[in-house]
């Protein structure tokens, strides 16, 4: 029960840490758990993996202890449903706005096998029976929900997409916040940071987990947690990578008067 | 012909930068060209990788103008072969100690399509025709061959080895090296050094690339330049997420007072 | 024109009989056509394919004269139709309990290539001619569309579901329903057997196919058989691994006193 | 920017030649680049091919200067964007109709990361900042987008689909065209052709580009060229060796006699 | 350290259970997990798996706790060594008859890094360094090496075969054996027990592993496991589905009066 | 038992006609299988497919009666056995020379499973049991052997070759042996011409298949057959699709105006 044990944690307050990662290789679940992450952050909205690969990825993930949470590229019920059949234990879902979006998470995440006209009626407090109260209880206990907050209209509808007891905590991508603020990438301007305060502490007030997934460097991210997150991915395998090695390589170049002119690759989106 | 350029540099001396890759997913690619490598080297030794995996990641970087550069996990002339079909531009052989070995190599890398009993005439320097002369050496120009040195009996027969004028280049696989020498990953001790000292001049006697395939921080990276390596491959995607994911998510685990008690995961070859 | 045999006689009443098969591995095919089963379910709602992997199970099976029928993981149009692109036969849509569900399945699986505006206007029963209706009928023969009926709401609406004259058959989904009738798992119960009763008449009645996946024994699957089934699911290679393994291992653990302590692995769902 | 080049060729009307091609094995590139196509057309609505081999077959084209363009099986925004962020430089949408969904695809292919009620005003005109609107030109410079119109209604409402400026180009899809017209496969019928001609009329009227999938000879696609076409993609990868395979082979068969009986495989869509 | 803790039981006289597994998807992990099998047997000899499914498998239950032991397709160190790095913590190796064939694999599966000259002074009993025989005792403590014996060769070759304190136990393929004994297929006959009794005694006389991996009922495997078997790999998920479907439908069409006619599929190498 | 009636049908002289095929997409065996080629020809020597892409694409042609020959990267007779066990029913073994080698592949593919030391009697003409020699002719009864003949030395050995009975036919590399010639290239040179005659002669005095796999224009594939080619692959999917598309677009472009300067792609070697 880890996915349980990890949605108690980060409704309660706790810190917990993990990072995103795109790899779909088998040796790479080794570097990755050296870290001891409490999760994984499995981006598949901008990342190219087939579904078996995700399913592998959560399958070894979650035999090491390691909570599996995977980011789906739409907020589409069927989808959140397939992912966790397939391992997952946790759904990320993509900018969310309304409260119809989260009616549609929260059934997929926490009330299967329940769909169509009965659903909508638990969803709406009607209780089919107590027996399978309990069983859709017990069935869903693992399944962690998580909700992208990444704009100004999620912000002020905030109050009641946390009206649903289902969702365990908000995730900000920082990238889609900065540029609906209409300050794109200014991680450090104080529209910024005070959006992410406001995002911070609705979820604290109701009890759930407050997320981050940034790639800053440790002053910034203790910032960030020092502001209330709770949930941190730090970074990406892409990006630790990317970064590294560019500064790695250019250091080492630059010692031996071998820097290269011009400049690097394509941008990657996060 | 970016392989053709790339060992004509290494045996001028010119110097080239790399890095190891061994994810497969598209968009990794674009991490590792932001670098802007010379090559890329492909490690299907240690690493999990479907043949058309593989086949994806040369045809991709090659497309880019980074050259891809494989390790077959055994010195297979077949291997080497099918592995250069399926678009590498360069073969690493792992663990090279005999003449015979090698000889199997540069059969394989330099002078396709001839086989058998054609083949063994012609690496003992008999001449089908000047046609056929002409089409070998064009059919073959852009493939590189590197063999690995990674032990005393092969430092030992290092000049019969590089005899061979289709050896483009050494590199030396530190880890084996360290262990055949009786110094497992002593890589700063007197004798490791001066076994990589002695490889690399003889690589430079002999015209060759002098490589080094090693995850150091900078100082050591110059400090293997400045012997001579001229052939330098970086660290590794894998490792440079295991080793700067610990120590940043520590760095703020720490920061925080969330530090967890005991040890990281499994161990990583290269 | 298997698809087509296997939907006349579904509608006619004569009884076929298939598994479910999840197990994408060429060599897997021989294994489940020694039990020459009439069709195969391939269910991807509930397990980890790549499409790739779908689509060659399905052009194997279909060359062996065995029907492959795909469960699609949402009852979306387009989703069925690139399915049946890929080499699918049969489609099973899963949890349906609306005629517009059932409108846009029958458009995918046996309008196409009409769509949109067109589609609308045959789906109400306009021609757009008498050879384009001659030409969408032989190019959709052999599609077989079957509906899964797993809710009260569904039984409720299996009359107006049935009118649609593109349906071929029901499917119970009897996990699902059980839990939909607030008696999880009891497939023993009055009230489910009398759901199950009520689905194979209405279906029958409307002359298409009664069908059922289940996983029980000799006897259960008999007793569904002569309430009407005739589209019999046998299981499932997964759980016929997980039961007979279990059993068999245990019974000779249990022979040789090395029975393990506590309990087995984690659920799975079908 | 080889994406933005090619939108602005077929603007302003100069001619652009591809194919279509979905074979997903790295070597094949080397064929389909030998014909130097300015752009591919990787069709994943009617052919088998998984999210990792359209990222590959991407990136690897755009490395090597050929625009990928890749059709998804359904106008979903959701997918035209992370078909993107895989490596397409183009999304094809098919069979579109109504302006809703060309709004859907707008926003999808040109304004991210706006989403929401952010991107809804956006696309009803009002600017967020005009530093954000300079971003967002930035990064989705090189995203093309062309709308399949494959039908009567399609055509009726051309006009205002090709309101949204930053749609770049249409493409008919002649087979669901020449059904959804009354006459299957007819592509030399005059309602047919006066159908084409209308819409590359209106395409070029709007200064867009008057695409044309189409598997004739020589003369077929001249026609459609000189009829205003200046996006051509030329038959398929699949055809091609379909229709030359069985020509060719049955014509050697029949020199020596050896003409089988019967007939053919299966049909195959495209 | 579970491969190593097999080994150890296995050389102790303890018996241990498993079942040799070759579907490649994620979830089913899970069914084989439910049996709680102390090990699982993947054979790459006679099913078709990719390197990567493979490495997914191996990592996925190592993770839970079972030893993942690969059957490679030839007795080439090489290969062993690649696949103890992808994930395995055990090789069986096909077919062995000499004293060359186990020097190569023991060398591969206990002494690596080292190789070439130095491996063979090793193997031959010479000693790098204390500090080096530590390491390498460390870095391989993991790792099975498990033989097939499949053969009368191998049998009256079994002493020295076993003279390698190396391979810690021995794994009969009753097929091969059969059929190499001149009795194809008689599992029951005195000659074939007799020989299974000599290894078996052998094997425990040695102090190793005595296996055997056969796909009986249970009263035949008690019977192996009596005349000593420890190693006991019992059936196949492919037979058990092949044999148990059959059975079931059989039995179930029979009760209807539905038993089709003629033979079934093609046959399985196990 | 389609594999034996193709070595029968060229052994007694009879013309079967297939093609090469290297794209592992399901559906394009549809497009082959239109052609009502009497086999396939897998060459995974010089392509880039995965073990599980053609253990699917033999088991889908062997499934519609068309047989699926692969030719391997080496003549390893272990190899030759596990994709004879993954689905192929026959195995082109390149560049053969020796008869060792002959002897190692007609083990593998016609004496499984008797190896080691046994198989080394059998080969030598000593019989274990007569029991034995009807099953191990029955279970390999399916099973083509053909090798690859490439070379001067090869068609001086061809007569010891060909003592083998094992060996179903030969396979002429019309681009190794020219090159082996020393007149690379040159099919119409009257050494080439000469050389596949005698090879084509020697085949059919042995009565076995004679081999051509070529990628001619009609009458130059009527040649081979004409001269004695009873076993005929005619191009490549590969290599239709380069050429026919190539010539095509380029025939459009130039009636345009628009044919591009330059040269085209990288060479494909078959």
């Amino acid at each position: 029960m880890i996915g349980k044990a990890l949605a108690k944690k980060i409704r309660a307050g706790e810190r917990v840490y993990g990072t995103c990662t795109v790899s779909p290789t088998p040796v790479w679940v080794n570097a990755i758990a050296t870290a001891r992450p409490d999760f994984v952050f499995i981006d598949t909205e901008h990342n190219t993996l087939d579904r078996s690969q995700v399913g592998w990825m959560c399958q070894t993930y979650s035999a090491l202890g390691i909570v599996p949470i995977v980011r789906i590229p739409s907020p589409d019920p069927f989808l959140a449903t397939s992912t966790l059949d397939d391992g997952a234990m946790g759904i990320v879902a993509p900018y969310i706005e309304t409260v119809a979006q989260v009616d549609g998470l929260r059934g997929a995440a926490k009330h299967r096998p329940l769909k169509g006209a009965r659903l909508k009626e638990r969803l709406e407090g009607k209780s089919v029976s107590t027996e399978i109260d309990a069983y859709i209880n017990k069935h869903n206990a693992d399944n962690v929900l998580i909700i992208n907050i990444e704009s100004q209209p999620a912000i002020d509808a905030l109050d009641d997409l946390l009206d649903a007891p289902e969702v365990d905590g908000v995730l900000i991508g920082p990238h889609d916040l900065s540029c609906n603020l209409g300050i794109p990438e200014q991680y450090d301007a104080p529209e910024f940071l005070a959006a992410v305060q406001t995002i911070f502490d609705k979820a604290r007030e109701h009890e759930r987990g407050a997320g981050m997934h940034f790639w800053g460097g440790v002053d910034q991210q203790v910032r960030f947690l020092e502001m209330g997150c709770n949930f941190m991915i730090h970074s990406a395998d892409l990006l630790l990578v990317r970064d590294h090695l560019t500064s790695e390589l250019n250091a080492i170049r630059a010692r031996m008067g071998d820097l290269p002119q011009g400049e690097g690759g394509p941008s990657l989106t996060i």
